[in-house]
């Protein structure tokens, strides 16, 4: 039985180095707040409001470092709160995903795209996955077992990478559904 | 294969009728607005507000006729944004449940307990259920397939009734988990 660490991510924003200088004033640089579990990635001090068709989310985390597109990935309760016609994307893969306005303290920036709520996913190095025999791309299930909201995520896209550390991340909505709150353990299905 | 129609629960309140007289008048009756799966059960045209210890969500939809106990189902979401230690719990076991604010137009109710988020059960009716070999208080798991947020979801537990009609019985939360929007259709697993 392989057990995973489950990661609960929160509504966030990853900012393009022109879109970060929009919001916070030019040149600026992120601070970070705390690391991330995927290794080089951090939480920032720095929020963001989103806007959407209707309604706005205030405080909302910038993660850093800076990436070459800015991204906005939320649940799907919050695309139903901001009228965000947001799909159920993997991370870069943002053509014809959903608009917002992302309001910074110096400034605000139209999204016509970037928006998306995200595939869940399991993040693994090289050496685990050929131990667990993983290939990228693949799809598994992992099993979360407690006494009230058991559940079974299928569609869980497999993502190799040196740089990871294994991790299965869902949203808030996944992990309402399960019983979880910010951290859990799952069980891989293959 | 059998196949399980499946309903998604939006937020609602049942009222009692002293409290129904205490938000909306002395002998207050409530107006239905349309028919719910089960028969008996109607949304009405009337709402009110719900008030935790942090916000509050206006127009959330009464579900009549009146019952014995006030009862108000939200999703984790909900109790998260509202700061109430709302339980999983059963329709009707409210002993020590989460306690809000409820207001209407016509006054307002201190709730000291009564707040719940909806176990997930599947309704059933007796002549099915002995189809289907399933007991009262059993848990069973329904599976949800689609192309992209497909779910299994175990401790669905069986409710059997007269009153009833075949339906699985899913929160927001749970339905933005799975991708489904107000219907879909499982699969039953014993």
């Amino acid at each position: 039985m392989v057990k995973i660490p489950i990661e609960v991510s929160a509504r966030h924003v990853h900012l393009a180095k022109k879109d970060l200088d929009k919001l916070f004033g030019k040149n600026y640089h992120l601070t970070k707040l705390r690391d991330l579990s995927q290794p080089g990635e951090f939480a920032a001090k720095e929020t963001v409001k989103i806007k959407g068709n209707k309604g706005e989310i205030k405080n909302v985390r910038v993660v850093g470092p800076v990436r070459q597109k800015t991204q906005v990935e939320i649940s799907k309760t919050d695309a139903i709160n901001l009228k965000i016609n947001a799909p159920v994307r993997l991370s870069g893969d943002l053509k014809k995903s959903g608009s917002c306005t992302l309001i910074g303290p110096k400034g605000k920036i139209k999204l016509k795209e970037g928006v998306i709520i995200a595939h869940r996913h399991l993040h693994i190095e090289p050496k685990l996955a050929k131990k667990y025999n993983l290939k990228n791309g693949q799809f598994v299930s992992i099993k979360i077992k407690n006494t009230i909201r058991s559940l079974t995520f299928h569609n869980v896209i497999v993502r190799i990478s040196p740089k990871f550390r294994l991790a299965f991340h869902i949203d808030t909505d996944e992990a309402n559904a399960a019983g979880i709150k910010k951290h859990g353990t799952g069980i891989l299905l293959i």
